[in-house]
């Protein structure tokens, strides 16, 4: 089969790979319906990730079972299901708790931008759909695998709740989806921090109430002026720098939250500085597993529509011209189709 | 009038210092029933905070109404009243947020092991009580103005709930506090880390379930054991250094929460440690005024009895001799009476 592979910073190529199999009684295989490129393929594609040998890339996908281990009675082939970028037994103490993205028998993915993919986990990770959907709430699914599950922990982290400002730290498709997500939970100011004018668009049509382009302090300073001088309720950090860090630090109220969920690059937190904020604060891989259900129904049913992130559709034998377009900022994300 | 004043490391002193008078109209002057000495007094007596000018110390108080200013129309004197170590105008919005210790108008109190305290903001700071209580119950509620409020934040902050596991680090007057604390608001389990007998003793009268005498990472090792190897669902950081944080971040279980209350000395979190960790991390001083009148009303009706931490007691005139036994570790806590 032929999957994308990283070979160096800048270099992704669409080549012949290994093939998708049944390693384990618990894994799954399947056919891939779409995949995409994260924000977070960018790290090793612009160096600043160690590469090390060539790797597949990839770890966003929905797809139709082809094949099922023994062990997997949950599920059966032809049948059209959505995952997690962090496979789950969902049986597990993490996994009760409601952190499927720490179980115990977690592994990430990351072979995603290929024909077929093997799912580890498979009972406890994919979600079947009660059939098989239009395809045009496809790449809403697809994000709902990542990006738009990742949006909704960041505003559950950041605990927003209705009636509550909201601030959204980052404009990529995790941001975005963040607003979707601050709306949902009922956010009554989304204030969005983005200098892109395309973004600004998306993230007012998500339901953005106002668009902050000024950055660092200079950010912080406006997210004050709109907050009554305090800051917000909510501030979801969506970057991973440790200038995004302290920008959504500083644009929180005393006793907010923020929620992260950006793979932190550099980041520590002052303990004092916390500390006298009384800003509470909690991140960590999405636990994209337990809001599933609920979010491919509110695909489903039209409520929410994160798959307009997807501004630039390539078949997935041009994987590498979407690494460029999202490194370039030229596509805000790149669906595949296989 | 006579109060204490720190001249220099080990160099504290009782002797004539200005009258505490009415400064702002929105002021009060109260009469000291009980003060006492503060585990965070011990930082600058042990030259872990400069000093500079010598000056008054003390920031927790219960006393009697002696004097209000112009403004101060909810409170007269001869009332018995208990307030927070940071005063606050109660109609903020952080005051109107529950965040009373990041009131706009804070003054952070520190005259207090004085024979008189000028209160500021005393309208929002100070709670009266119906009459005034018996002596018996000074104690408690001199504990309720700081250490008792400081446990029950800790424990808040570590969102404690009915059913779960807390670990509390630090068997200080506000650790032990901590865990009267945890068991009011429910935990089954708690776990006291602590190797000192007297301290331990308290802890398991005071509703500890569990003690672990380890410490650092031998410590959360025996938590894990006793947490079916996922650590504890709260933890509460009692201490603040480096260590102690470290040892509360990886003794929480993924999801779980620390919260902090020891002002943090040399502390930074590792911003990809904790994304990994799920643990969610709140701190600050603690806003006590929220606490105050339940905290109150559960000393006077005998529910706690969190004055048990005052292992010493000795007249105001010998507080130097309050800060010796502390360092020296011979008291947990110590109660100046004028």
């Amino acid at each position: 089969m032929r999957g994308a592979m990283i070979h160096a910073p800048g270099d992704v190529r669409f080549e012949t790979v290994d093939d998708a199999k049944i390693l384990h009684p618990t894994d799954a295989v399947i056919r891939t319906a779409v995949t995409c490129v994260c924000g977070s393929d960018l790290w090793p594609y612009r160096g600043a990730e160690p590469i090390g040998e060539p790797h597949p890339m990839g770890h966003e996908y929905v797809g139709f079972v082809e094949e099922v281990g023994s062990e997997v009675t949950s599920l059966r082939p032809g049948q059209f299901v959505v995952g997690s970028f962090a496979t789950s037994d969902n049986t597990c103490a993490n996994c009760r708790n409601g952190f499927q993205s720490n179980c115990l028998r977690r592994e990430f993915m990351s072979t995603c931008q290929a024909e077929y993919v093997r799912i580890p986990n498979a009972a406890g990770t994919l979600v079947a759909t009660a059939e098989v959907p239009d395809e045009e709430f496809w790449p809403g699914l697809l994000a709902v695998s990542d990006v738009m599950g990742t949006g909704w922990w960041a505003a559950d982290a950041a605990e927003v709740k209705p009636g509550s400002t909201a601030v959204v730290v980052g404009d990529g498709a995790v941001g975005l989806c963040g607003v979707i997500a601050a709306k949902e939970l009922g956010a009554e100011r989304i204030i969005a921090m983005s200098r892109h004018e395309s973004r600004q668009k998306l993230a007012l049509a998500f339901g953005a109430t106002d668009i902050v382009t000024e950055r660092g302090e200079e950010g912080v300073e406006k997210i004050k002026e709109l907050t009554g001088g305090i800051g917000a309720d909510s501030v979801l950090e969506c970057v991973g720098t440790a200038q995004s860090m302290s920008q959504a630090l500083h644009s929180a109220r005393p006793g907010g939250n923020v929620g992260f969920v950006g793979v932190p690059h550099d980041v520590a937190v002052d303990g004092q500085e916390l500390f006298f904020s009384h800003v509470g604060l909690r991140g960590g891989p999405a636990p994209v597993r337990r809001y599933l259900p609920d979010l491919i129904d509110r695909v489903l049913t039209g409520v929410i529509d994160p798959g307009k992130v997807f501004d630039l559709t390539l078949p997935l034998e041009q994987v590498a011209e979407g690494y460029k377009a999202m490194d370039e900022r030229r596509a805000i994300k790149t669906l595949l189709t296989p």
